[in-house]
C-alpha cells in the first residue's frame, strides 16, 4: 500500500518492506519473502543480509523443504536494540528501558513536581537514563526515546503548548534536549495518549475505536479511531477536561474558565467535596485512600464524578462510536465506583446501536502503564520504515 | 507501506503499486516506475501493458531522453470507466454517473419519501441508473455504485440499522440489491459521511481533521480524523443528532428519547418554534424561505439553533481537535445565521489552543454535493488495489 503523499520516496519505504513483513514474529524463508513482496530474489537476499547485520532479524530453525537442502528461515529479533520511556506526571517522574519487543528491562521512579521546570525534571531523566544505560550491552542500544508529559503537546514539534500545570515548560524543546542527550530521536506526546497506546497495544490490540480516559489531578482522553491514535489538528485531541458541564457555571477551573469538567469531577474537585463533608482529604491520593477504606461519602462523591464524566463521554460516544471506553488513573482504579457512575449515564443516554456492544472497563495497566506506553510509542518510531533504513545504513558504515 | 494485518496478501497489493503511483495524474516513464517501486524492469513493463489494456492508464507525450530514443510516459486515465452515485434523502432521490476523475456526466432527481420503502426507492434508482447507463460508451462502464442513506448504516454489511425515519429499511440488503442489478460492488454509507467525503475531496483535500455537520430534518456529522473518514465500531460515528441537550429534558424526539439535539435544533424544531410565533412554517424548506425573506423571528430561531448545535460541537472540538468545521444542509445554507450562532458558542467555550486556528465555515457543495460524494466514495473503492487487480484480470480473460 502506498501513501499517495509519500509516493516519490517509495524506494526508501520499499527497502524496509521485508522487515515490516517479519515484524509479526513469524519465521519465513527468502523464497517466501520474494513471493510476498514481488521483489527479485537477489534483492531479497541482499536485504535479508542487511537486516541480519543490523541485528533486527535472526536466522531461526530451517524449514522443511521439498527436495534440495532445507531453506533458512528468518524472524524479527527485538532483543538487540531498545528504547527509553519517560513518564512525567504532575508530581512524579518515571523512566525505563525496554527492548524492541516492549519488555521492560529496568526502571526507576522519583517524586518530583513538574512545576520544578524542564531543566530539573528532564535533567533528572537524562542522568537516570544514562545510569540505566550503563547496564545495557552496548552504548548504541537505544534507538529512540518516548516521553509522556502532563499537558498538551504540539505533535509536529513535540513541544508542550500552554500547559496549565507546567510553569516554565511552554514551547520548551523537549525532543531537542533529550535527543541531544541520548543521540537518538525523541518522541513526545501527552501522558494520556501515551497511556492509551500502552493500554491498547498490551491489552486490546484488535480494537480499532477506543477512548482511554484518565481521571487524576485532571481529566483527559486518548482517542483511537480506525486503529490509530488521533491527535487532531494541534495535537490536543482528547483534551476533554475543559468541556463545559451545564449547571457548573459557578465553579472556577484552574484554566481560568468556569464549569470545566475537571473542575467538577477530577481528584481535587472530589477532595473539595469531601472536605465540605468534614473529611480530612486534600489530594487525589487521599480520595483513593478514603474510597478504599469504604468511606460512604467518598464512594458517593466518586460515583457522582463518574456520572458527570459519563455525561461528557456520552457525546463522545455519539461522535466517534467506540467499541471500548477504558477508565484509568488513580480515581478510576479505586474500586468500581467511577466506572459504575459513568456506565449508568452512558448506557442510559446513548442510542441503542452505539451502546449495544460498547464495553466500559477499568484500565488494566498498573503503575508502570505510562512508562510502558512511552516505550511503546518509541518502539513504533524506531521500527518504522525510515528508522530501519537509517539503522541499516549506520550498520553498513 | 504495509498494512500489518494484510501482509500475507501483499502480492495482490504490490501488483497495483504502479497504478497507485500514477493516480496523481503525473506522467512517468517505465524507468521512473522501476526506480520508484524497486520492481524489476520486465515486471514493470508487463504491468504497464496490463494497465493499458484495462484502459486505466494511457500513453502520453514522450519524455526528453538523454541519448537514445525518447521514453514513453504513462499517466492515469479516468475517462474509460465510471461509477454510479445514489443520494437517498428523507424526501428525495438523486442518481448520477461520474467518470473516475469524479466528473459528473449525467444525473436525475425525483421527489420521493424514503418511507416509501426500499423496493420502491431502490427500484427507481435501478431503473434510472440503467437508463442513464444507456448513454455510456459501453455496458461495462461502471465499476462500482456508491449510495448515501439518511440513517445509520452498518459499515461491514452496508445495511441500514434501526434507521428512525426509514420504515421498512431495517437491515435491508441495499448493497445486495444494487450490486445484483448493476453487476458491480455497491458501497453504502450514511448520507452525511457521503457529503463529508464529497466536500473534503472537492474543497479541502489537505485537511486531515474535519467535522462536516448537516442540519436538515435531522442533524448528523461526518468525522475525518487523521485524513480518513472515521465510522467507528458500528459505523455510526458522527451520529450527534441524539446527544442530550441540557435544559431540553421536556422535548420529545422522534427517536423516542427526550432532549435530543435534533429535537431542539433541526429544521422541524425551528419550524415548530416559528409556528408558536404565529408564522405559517411547516418544513425545513419553509424555514429556509422565511430566513431568505429576512423574517426576523426566523433569523433569530436559526441563530439560536446554531448556538445549541455549537454547544454540542464544542465537546466535539475538545475530543477530536479539528482544523475545520463545515456546516451543511439547507438550514446552514440559508444565510449565515446558523454559522454565526455556532461560531459564537464554539469560539467562546473552546480552549484557546483548540479554537486558535479552527475554521468554521458553510458548505461549498451545492445541491449535487451528496450525489457527487456518493460517486467519490465509489471511485475510492473502484481504484483500490483489489479492484484494480480484478479489472486487470477481467480484461485479460
Amino acid at each position: 500500500m502506498i501513501d499517495p503523499r509519500g509516493q516519490e520516496t517509495l524506494s526508501g519505504s520499499a527497502q524496509s518492506e521485508i522487515f515490516q513483513i517479519l515484524r509479526d514474529g513469524r519465521p519465513r524463508t527468502r523464497s517466501e519473502l520474494a513471493t510476498l513482496t514481488g521483489l527479485a530474489r537477489s534483492t531479497v537476499a541482499a536485504r535479508v543480509d542487511a537486516l541480519l547485520s543490523a541485528k533486527l532479524i535472526r536466522s531461526v530453525a530451517d524449514a522443511a523443504s521439498t527436495g534440495g537442502r532445507p531453506s533458512r528461515q528468518f524472524s524479527f529479533d527485538g532483543t538487540h536494540q531498545g528504547v527509553l520511556g519517560v513518564d512525567i506526571g504532575a508530581t512524579h517522574a518515571h523512566i525505563g528501558i525496554s527492548d524492541m519487543r516492549g519488555t521492560l528491562l529496568s526502571d526507576t521512579w522519583e517524586t518530583m513536581p513538574v512545576a520544578d521546570g524542564p531543566d530539573k525534571v528532564l535533567g533528572w531523566a537524562i542522568d537516570e537514563g544514562k545510569r540505566l544505560l550503563k547496564d545495557m550491552p552496548d552504548a548504541g542500544f537505544i534507538r529512540a526515546v518516548g516521553v509522556g508529559l502532563p499537558g498538551p503537546v504540539e505533535h509536529m514539534t513535540g513541544r508542550p503548548v500552554d500547559p496549565p500545570i507546567m510553569p516554565g515548560w511552554d514551547r520548551f524543546d523537549v525532543p531537542g534536549m533529550l535527543g541531544d542527550a541520548f543521540g537518538v530521536p525523541a518522541l513526545v506526546d501527552n501522558d494520556v495518549n501515551v497511556m492509551a497506546m500502552g493500554e491498547r497495544n498490551e491489552h486490546w490490540p484488535d480494537i480499532e475505536d477506543l477512548l482511554f480516559v484518565k481521571v487524576s489531578t485532571g481529566i483527559g482522553a486518548g482517542v483511537y479511531s480506525g486503529g490509530r491514535v488521533q491527535r487532531g489538528a494541534q495535537g490536543i485531541a482528547g483534551d476533554i477536561g475543559h468541556v463545559f458541564v451545564p449547571g457548573a457555571d459557578d465553579v472556577v477551573c484552574r484554566c481560568g474558565s468556569m464549569g470545566c469538567l475537571e473542575a467538577v469531577a477530577a481528584g481535587p474537585a472530589i477532595a473539595a467535596t469531601l472536605r465540605e463533608a468534614g473529611l480530612d482529604v486534600h489530594s487525589p491520593q487521599d480520595v483513593v485512600a478514603a474510597v478504599l477504606q469504604g468511606d460512604i461519602e467518598a464512594v458517593r462523591a466518586v460515583r457522582e464524578a463518574g456520572r458527570v464524566i459519563g455525561q461528557v463521554l456520552t457525546t463522545c460516544v455519539s461522535l466517534i462510536n467506540p467499541a471500548l471506553i477504558v477508565l484509568g488513573g488513580p480515581i478510576a482504579n479505586a474500586g468500581d465506583h467511577l466506572l459504575a457512575g459513568a456506565r449508568e449515564v452512558i448506557y442510559t443516554r446513548s442510542t441503542p446501536l452505539a451502546s449495544g456492544s460498547l464495553q466500559i472497563v477499568k484500565s488494566r495497566g498498573g503503575d508502570k502503564a505510562a512508562v510502558a506506553g512511552a516505550c511503546s510509542m518509541a518502539i513504533q518510531h524506531a521500527l518504522s520504515a525510515d528508522s530501519v533504513e537509517a539503522l541499516i545504513r549506520d550498520t553498513a558504515l
